[in-house]
């Protein structure tokens, strides 16, 4: 199949696990593959060079990061003056949203790929949302993805005119475990990415935010030997 | 009612009649209104002057603008290296989805409202959006708007605690010389706004495009005289 006749998607790619599987996996279904980031002034920007490395190791050649100071609208402890909760009981994670929620973070970023699907000419939008091993947040629930996605399809000129829009979330009911093993299958390179919500200036993960809390239990789950740069040495797995 | 008690709604504010129309309606009904909007690479950025003037007439305190360049993404007439089309016949805007369409810009501009509505504590954000005598666009039309605020309920942490977001669309079944009427009757000063998609460098309106034509026709229906600033004195009504 040349690439002209291949279906096109556009990923949305943060520099963490779940969205470089996604679009690990949307390139093993035959997708070409057009990338989105977002530099959203957001506490861990380390996120954007993570993102740019896994971009490389896929091949994706379209990689688009799209500048939004979401600083402007605040109210996350990932865009304004809110401490990121640490060393949080593992049970806890995911039954209250917590104050790491985005005010509606995937609406917007979901809103910006679907712009950009219409002028790629793009079928198919990944997101690597996940509702199993997640912090609870409500846009990442597939009945909003849903609603997304019936939105999206009244939205366009591409759509008004007889295509269709998808909103592809293969991770959705995978646990953190089930992904990381996924990827290892695929050949992916964990050590590419970071997950950390509050990294030290030095790019390393804390090892103690909800989203490190959860990537090293993945790790650990999966038997997977976790590749993560840690902070403090004595928090790795 | 004070401040404290008064409802709150976001209003998309783009310096053109129909959004400043919708906030003087959203103020009338008593609402307490912070307004957004974007510099998103628009061919016509002079309107973002006017949205200032605007929003200082009505006394609006809490404006933002939000910078997002989706030349980045193109794909449109007000956003990339395509030509505004001029002097087309009236009878024929509003048939076809025209080139100044910018994909996904509602649904964009709509979410990034949504998560300013949330950290304000919004239970409504206002769109000036208008389907009579409109330029054909997908993201104005009823049904559109619906799917929005479907999606929208289900998207952010406060509809989950319980809250309802509203989209409301006050102008979508008036005319614009309806529009212009009831901005009148509210004491609305017109030659605040500019409308045009493609104003000279000295901020004038061209008087050709699209958007300037449906001013136009909007002022002579209404019976009201066009206090338009037009680059050629000649294309005056």
């Amino acid at each position: 199949m040349t690439n002209n006749t291949k279906k096109k998607a556009v990923i949305l790619l943060s520099g963490g696990i779940d969205s470089y599987t996604t679009a690990a996996m949307a390139i093993n279904d035959r997708f070409q593959v057009c990338a989105i980031s977002f530099d959203y002034g957001q506490r861990h920007k380390y996120e954007l060079g993570s993102a740019k490395k896994v971009a490389e190791f896929l091949g994706i050649r379209n990689h688009l990061t799209i500048k939004l100071d979401l600083r402007q609208i605040g109210g996350s402890a990932l865009t304004d003056n809110i401490e990121v909760p640490k060393n949080q009981p593992l049970e806890n994670i995911g039954n209250e949203i917590p104050v790491t929620y985005v005010p509606a973070r995937n609406t917007i970023f979901l809103s910006i790929a679907l712009g950009y699907a219409e002028t790629v000419g793009a079928s198919h939008i990944f997101i690597g949302a996940n509702a199993v091993d997640y912090s609870g947040y409500p846009d990442c629930r597939p009945k909003y993805l849903e609603a997304f996605e019936k939105m999206a399809n009244l939205a366009t000129k591409a759509t008004v005119e007889g295509s269709q829009i998808n909103i592809s979330a293969p991770l959705l009911n995978m646990s953190k475990s089930e992904i990381i093993q996924k990827g290892q299958k695929l050949g992916l390179d964990y050590s590419l990415t970071i997950s950390c919500y509050d990294p030290p200036e030095n790019g390393q993960a804390c090892g103690n935010c909800e989203s490190c809390l959860l990537r090293k239990k993945g790790f650990i789950e999966a038997g997977i030997k976790d590749p993560t740069n840690y902070f403090n040495t004595s928090e790795k797995n």
